[in-house]
């Protein structure tokens, strides 16, 4: 077993499932070895037996507390993240850790000293950098072949409405949803927000005003490198998950389409029909949260960085903070008034 | 010669070429039958030969008082449009004017004043309209199939930079080449912008910032209607001209893609090649010019009102005098302070 | 008018017209002075005169015994083709002559005599080569980047049925409307058909094999250079013009799909819509048209060769007749087997 | 372990390992227990540690002779397969086979009579029939809602050259290669192949041609319903695999494309790059692979007809001897000559 990473899972929900099926079996130099879940059950201790984990606690202290393990993908609910992440550190695990880290500066910043100090690594779950579609566009624009880029788009739209009672608590469209769009589009251009204008506005008749929320939404920013950006929201496409980016460079364009359930195109007197993109992110991301987990798993192995940082982390939730206080006051809103 | 409309071209350089060969070919009830143009020599009565055009003048007026020319082509330079504008209203014939009406909207409003005494027919040419990709958008809309229209977006690029020469009088992005595309959104929309903040960048090289002007921009847009929209524009793409438009309505989207030179595909092991987008507007809008003129002729011949009216010559002036005073002061401005 | 090409136009009906039209207004070198028809009536002289033509006759002969007219457009019905060909090429004329030159071999071999002896040229009117799609396939092929073509695939299949008195007298589906394909595959292989095997049935109901004819088909061919090739034809696709080729080289593949009417793409909950292909060749072929024309009065302005020659007018004509006996006797037939 | 199916694994080559991955891991009601190869070594025995399997030997008789184990993986040499199928079902296990069932066909037609005689199932690995793509051409079709089929197209080409040790013994194209595609035109068509010409040439210089094979080839076939049929196939594509299928019926057409790496597209002055096909089966037909193996185990479980009969393992060996002879003789072969 020299050359598998022993894991600890926080966390059973669905997104902790997710990734400890990716682990049990898509991630061969992973050895995921236990799981805590303050809900534990024996559902969930059969789907673990399912998974191989010989371990099954309701207590992450356990988990903590286990020499042998030698990381963690933290996968509870968002209140504990920066505490686990604290805990991992103090403890000398590696650590993956579903966004966001925190909704409060303060503790994302906290629990990044701790990391630091601790020396231990950190990846953020940006999933979508992992996506076939969406690392094209970056390595396009990486390798400088289309000259600088000037202007980034992106497109996110999710098939349907949450329950309003998932509304209620999301902390709003930006923090919620374009927070993954807002590490996209740092991602793509290579470069910081400095400055956001945010325009939002409650169509669907669904009753995001009820909640001060909205569900279409459009965001414009500006880069530390001159570029320009923009990135429209929509809570409910209905025909499916719409996913798109768009890079302008210097000399040319690259951008990605949505993947589709198949590529049938049916003809008939009637029309032309293909089909639609895929449902949603675990549609979509399937492939890419396997290869979140093989990069992490692969930067413990060979001591490298992580491919998404602590900062990485902090940032998003920096320019959904700014982006909220644009549409809140009307105004375009500098990354350096958040603080 | 009963069912056709008499025509003088006011204008005979490149545009007022284009419509012309149009009238005289590809317009069946137009009976294209007087130029005037201050630079009238042999090479324009040759071309007007060609074109079965019976009168050729340097003086415009000679069109004016001619009783038996029942429309005017305006394809003049900008400066003289309100004032051919006016000419044509008080000689009683009906207008087709290419854009824009003026720069001033003063001018423009004592234009409009006029043609709504004189009762004449005004067209402006917003060609854009007629194009089979984004007049398929509109009707899409237009139908109510997909419910209400939340966000509007257009993009819009010129395949390559103009002379600085020109640039340096062209008013500017917004007013030479984003006056397009706020047609362009209202006609899609369905409804008048009420607010706009705009984002600018000189990131070509190309010198843009040496006349106060930008390369690259994104402007947001409020609709009266609630909805939400956003153009982005660069001088040059490179690949050729990119105009695609896209509306997000409650039930679903629609969007077009670009007329390509042709659809081949070249696979081979160094990779899969597919044809560029056609290279500019006279490539693209081709027959957009001959759906505008038909479509003017058809309002005279039978009456009706025109598809691109006075005020649609308006309205957009004010939203480029709206996204320049954005650009400039930084902040979101309603169209309500353009006066 | 020295650098003109002066055409006498003889047939008037659909496919007349055409060229009429695109002679008139969008062919610069050519003067179409004259149009005969042996049913001339006044809505042909009123056509007529709306195209500029000055002289309309029902009498042929006045356009062959008129020394000032340089060139001919054969545009009548196809048991007139071969003789007006030889009274052309007896009276000096240039010959544009719309497919096929006759349905008998000797004939089609008699009039290529004729031309050979009076030295004029000849353009036989498959417009597809000059189809913007299907030339890209051809010129990527004969650049030689992908090596020699292996694999020649054609697809081509009619929107909808035509009449069954058209049928009747259409010579079969081979000599009708494969007759096309059969120029094309020559024309991407760049080489000759040696041998075929055709496949037909009556699958549509409508009727076909009371005539002995067939509504789907299938050929298989040689070429000389070792190639294979396929077409697959059908009388009614439903869903509008469906007109693909594709070929294989050594070392890739080129392949073109069908223009549609517009690139809109319609997502709902429902599904995705995309456009239908253009309806038939009047909207696929329109630009083609004017290219094969432009073609034709460019050889005869520059003393070059056509580029479908009366070879690529007799060729065709051999392999839809091996065709024929192939699927009548159910085995492969050689070309050599055709005199 | 109720609901789990209890498998040994016939054979641990590439296919062998590929089926025993997914049994492990993607197809949670398949208890995959034991392994049996005649090389078996440590490596696979460490293959098989991690997969979880108990048993491993190099004796396949080990494995029939476990009452435990319901049904046996068939993944060994073709040499093999009749065999295997028959002592699996003398001793009552289901069997999953990979194609071919044989190259003879007394041979397959004794195996077919073993497994009828012990009433067990048998699926036949022809794994594309459960690819997204093909079967969404497959379903349109079955669901009539285009009318009966008429027209049946399989494109199908490899990526590059196998090696000519492996083509020497491969028992030529139609055998080793166009084998899956006499599958698909009999599962898109639903109907049963009544003749086939076959033409082919070995054109790629690799040197089939010193094997009496081809590299390129077309097959036309006749279907028992009246429709007609077309492959084409060739040995290297070069530019990844091109797995394509078409089928036009009475109202309208449905057709598949190939999937790609990743929908990005790259614009620029130099031209516009879109992604290529994924490289082979492996990428391509991943998900096939496991959808056919969840399909087996389920018709395991509920005691329905497997999807891939023993029928369906003898017809595209049947049709690919009558290709062969057509080939070889110059004609149209039906299939009531092979025997």
């Amino acid at each position: 077993m020299a050359n598998k990473v022993r894991i600890g899972l926080l966390g059973a929900g669905r997104i902790g499932k997710l990734h400890g099926e990716n682990l049990a079996h898509a991630v061969p130099n992973a050895d995921l070895y236990a799981v805590a879940d303050p809900f534990m059950n024996d559902v969930t201790r059969a789907w673990a037996a399912d998974m191989g984990i010989e371990k099954c606690y309701d207590d992450p202290e356990m988990i903590f507390g286990d020499p042998t393990i030698e990381a963690v993908f933290i996968c509870s609910s968002t209140a504990t993240h920066a505490d686990f992440i604290m805990r991992a550190a103090q403890t000398g695990k590696h650590i993956f850790c579903e966004k966001p880290i925190d909704t409060k500066l303060a503790k994302i910043e906290e629990a990044l000293a701790a990391v630091k100090k601790a020396g231990v690594k950190l990846q953020v779950g940006f999933v979508r950098r992992f996506d076939h579609n969406h690392k094209a566009v970056r390595d396009t624009v990486a390798s400088g072949k289309l000259g600088k880029p000037n202007l980034i788009k992106v497109t996110s739209r999710d098939p349907d409405h949450q329950p309003m009672s998932y509304i209620k608590v999301s902390g709003g469209i930006f923090m919620d949803m374009t927070i993954h769009d807002f590490d996209m589009v740092r991602y793509l251009a290579g470069s910081e927000v400095t400055e956001v204008t945010a325009y939002g506005a409650a169509l669907s008749g669904a009753g995001y005003e009820e909640y001060g929320d909205v569900d279409t939404a459009i965001v414009m920013m500006k880069f530390e490198n001159g570029a320009l950006g923009v990135i429209d929201n929509s809570r409910a496409a209905h025909y499916g998950y719409d996913q798109r980016t768009e890079v302008h460079c210097d000399q040319g364009c690259v951008q990605v389409a949505n993947d589709l359930n198949n590529t049938a195109m049916i003809s008939s007197a009637a029309g032309v029909e293909v089909a639609k993109p895929t449902w949603f992110f675990l549609e979509r991301y399937n492939n890419a949260f396997i290869a979140e987990a093989k990069a992490f798993i692969d930067a413990v192995l060979n001591d490298t960085d992580t491919l998404v940082t602590g900062f990485d982390g902090l940032q998003p939730v920096k320019i959904a903070m700014a982006a909220n206080l644009s549409m809140k006051e009307g105004r375009p809103v500098k990354l350096s008034e958040i603080e």
